[in-house]
């Protein structure tokens, strides 16, 4: 693998450079000067002497040569001139974090082009133009100072958006999952999605891949077919969201990183040949990126589901929904179901399990676990609001909860819980961070959980092929 | 209309009865009791000689006959019994609480035959069994004291689930939205569905409709035909979200409330027909509710939007759903499209409006009244977070996105904020609130938006097409 020595330099960067600092954007820079990085930062500004504390150098010109990886956040007009001076200065990687090129008009397409060009021929890589940079637990350094700074977890991310890589490690941060390292690589004219692809497979910390694709930069020839050649090797769970799929969609993408879209027919292709699991919206691949991280281990070997709630209602619209989606809602076969009948006085045992006042009992895990055990049940869903004072079951349930987790962990299936928004929840953040802690994913309802539940189960199916 | 004199009862009494009242169930006696309801309240228990310092009657022998509203919440062992006594006493309503009937078992469904076969020839009209009841603002009772007391609103709702029913007020009453009149009617062995409909099209407090429907009723034959009627008559918006649609639905909805289902042949003939528009979920349902709430007045008259945000990677992804639901994202076209483009300095003005650095100030208004004023848009959606003091537009904020729906408002455009979920999301609710309380509609991404507005289309075609 011929970048890796680059990816070291980029995610575990020894010295950090950052060109343009000014007292704007601070964000950006606390993400780096306030997580521990224990090596050297140099930070270069034409408009501050001093920023938090640290000296600016006014030229690139004053800083060390051979720097691990500098940010580049200068107007468009200076970038060419800049990312020059770095080469010349030998940097390893460069994050190239000036926008207003390809992706906006014929001028920005020609310092793009010239970009190409220099970079190209050169020893540096870089990262953008037009992205908001690296997150590495490890590295102790981050684009965002909203993301975690540890522990270091398993879950490596790379995305041609910003604002997407934001909601998506923000969202999972919020879920309990822990990442290793992510980029923002918007433009892509240099190191591309291959390319970390290729080093997340390698990356010994990484278990799960998440990854945000609208296409490849016009400068790249070939790509499709070493994308799938990366893909083919690649042997973690990879979950993708790709836009550029509709032809409104397609201008979107290209006015937004300038990238050429391909066809659905080779992404068919990709799909049944690789560990790639395609998803189709933001919220999907949050999901199925945290059913991965609790669920890994326990991949569920049957498509089919219970739906354990209080409410017929909403548990019949969920069903309709679930059925579409292509997860199996089966009814529950005697004499399994009638002996969970002989339990209840009001409600249903047939699948949806409506379990309206036992809930959070004793009788209710009794009911929940035969149900659990029938051999075409793969995963168990279980739909709950955060216990108010009113239901009178406050310190059991979440006992309860945990050991009908362990059961059907042990079963080797996964237990969902469906925590709705909306209406009068009270204590829900508190609620859900409880379950999260007891190594439970969540989702805001059935059908989403079903559809992280059947990308937990097409993965499987493609292993169980493969083997 | 043979049974509005019934419904008058139902949802105006001077005079209810709670027969079977415990300490247990306090949330459903609360409901009546502190809402300000000025008639008189009758409390019956066996358990009890006073609740929330009410005198409770031991026996439904010692209060009056003529009772406007009955809600019975006995065993259901006591159940026929009591409802014979009912009758007997002239009572006009009752609210059969009591579930364990029809939907559970075969004692349960003949103890439904004897309550439909006394119900059918007297002149009591009942709801349920296995249902939650009446919400009522202008009649000061509800079910639940979850819900809001006050003010009156313009929307009803019926639904054969109770938990549906709650959570679809609760949210909309989180979303700014006010109702009339609601109930839960369960199994509908009595007042069905089409008469609550029809009620709702003569209520001149009602101006939207919602709806939840599993199904008739085994007793009730030929009641297809009269909903249909009753649906060519409704002259208001009527959301109905209908389940039973897939096999292992129609499963779900026996054991629910033991209603039978219909086909999908005659669900398109009643689509076409009437101004019923079909939802698909719970969430469809509620922000359905909510377009109309805040857009009655405006409906779109053109199938395209556009979506303004600061984050081309996530808009990109929406435009792909968004097409694929099938609602517009049109290309801007020149010269509002140059005219725009010249005000900043990266993003896009193509559609999405890709505006990152502009989020807020003037310019950002400028631009998009440009694109709202194109006359193939027919909405404006505008994503955006609860801005943070890092944002630095705290106070100038609130009143530009106010500015910006009064004009789209003026152009007769419906003008939606997407506020997402998740993340390092602070002031979530607080900012929700000002947005509401300024007269716009929330959704939690674009998508969910576009199904919402989607539904408005269609209504103001079908309103076009009938004049």
């Amino acid at each position: 693998m011929e970048n890796i020595n680059y990816f070291e330099k980029l995610f575990y960067p020894k010295t950090i450079a950052f060109i343009g600092a000014t007292n704007k954007r601070t964000w950006h820079l606390k993400g780096i000067l306030e997580r521990g990085f224990t090596g050297e930062i140099f930070l270069v500004s034409k408009s501050s002497d001093e920023l938090f504390g640290k000296k600016c150098y006014k030229d690139i010109s004053e800083i060390p040569d051979g720097i691990d990886h500098a940010i580049i956040g200068v107007n468009r007009n200076n970038l060419v001139e800049i990312v020059k001076e770095c080469i010349r200065k030998k940097f390893s990687t460069i994050h190239i974090f000036s926008a207003g090129t390809g992706e906006f008009d014929e001028k920005g397409l020609e310092i793009e082009d010239e970009l190409y060009n220099i970079l190209n021929i050169s020893s540096t890589r870089a990262i953008g133009p037009n992205c908001m940079g690296v997150y590495s637990t490890g590295g102790r350094f981050s684009y965002s100072h909203y993301f975690k700074a540890e522990p270091v977890g398993n879950v490596a991310f790379v995305s041609q958006s910003g604002d997407l890589t934001d909601r998506t490690v923000e969202s999972l941060n919020e879920l309990g999952v822990n990442f290793s390292i992510a980029a923002s690589i918007g433009n892509s004219i240099s190191l591309n999605i291959s390319d970390f692809i290729e080093y997340f497979n390698s990356d010994d910390k990484t278990d799960i891949i998440g990854c945000y694709f609208e296409g490849f930069s016009r400068y790249l020839k070939f790509q499709g077919r070493r994308l799938l050649e990366v893909l083919k090797k690649n042997k973690k769970p990879l979950i993708m969201l790709r836009s550029g799929v509709t032809e409104q969609g397609k201008r979107s993408v290209t006015s937004h990183t300038g990238s050429l879209t391909t066809s659905r027919q080779i992404w068919k292709a990709v799909y049944t040949q690789t560990n790639l699991i395609p998803v189709r919206s933001l919220e999907e691949l949050i999901e199925t990126i945290q059913a991965f991280y609790y669920c890994k281990d326990i991949l569920p070997k049957v498509n089919g589901v219970i739906l354990i709630t209080w409410s017929g209602g909403t548990a019949t619209v969920a069903t309709d929904l679930i059925s579409e989606i292509g997860v199996d809602v089966p009814r529950i076969q005697d004499p399994a179901m009638s002996k969970m009948k002989q339990m209840i006085r009001i409600g249903s045992t047939l699948n949806p399990l409506d379990l309206p006042w036992v809930s959070g009992s004793e009788t209710y895990n009794k009911i929940i676990k035969i149900a659990a055990d029938e051999p075409y049940i793969g995963g168990i869903f279980l739909e709950t609001f955060a216990p108010s004072d009113e239901w009178g079951m406050g310190d059991d349930y979440l006992p309860r909860l945990l050991e009908l987790k362990n059961y059907c962990v042990n079963l080797g299936k996964p237990f969902f819980i469906s925590l709705p928004y909306g209406g009068n929840v009270v204590n829900r953040d508190e609620f859900k961070n409880k379950i999260l802690r007891m190594g439970i994913p969540i989702f805001p309802s059935f059908d989403r959980a079903a559809r992280a539940f059947l990308n937990l189960y097409i993965y499987q199916k493609k292993m169980k092929q493969r083997n």
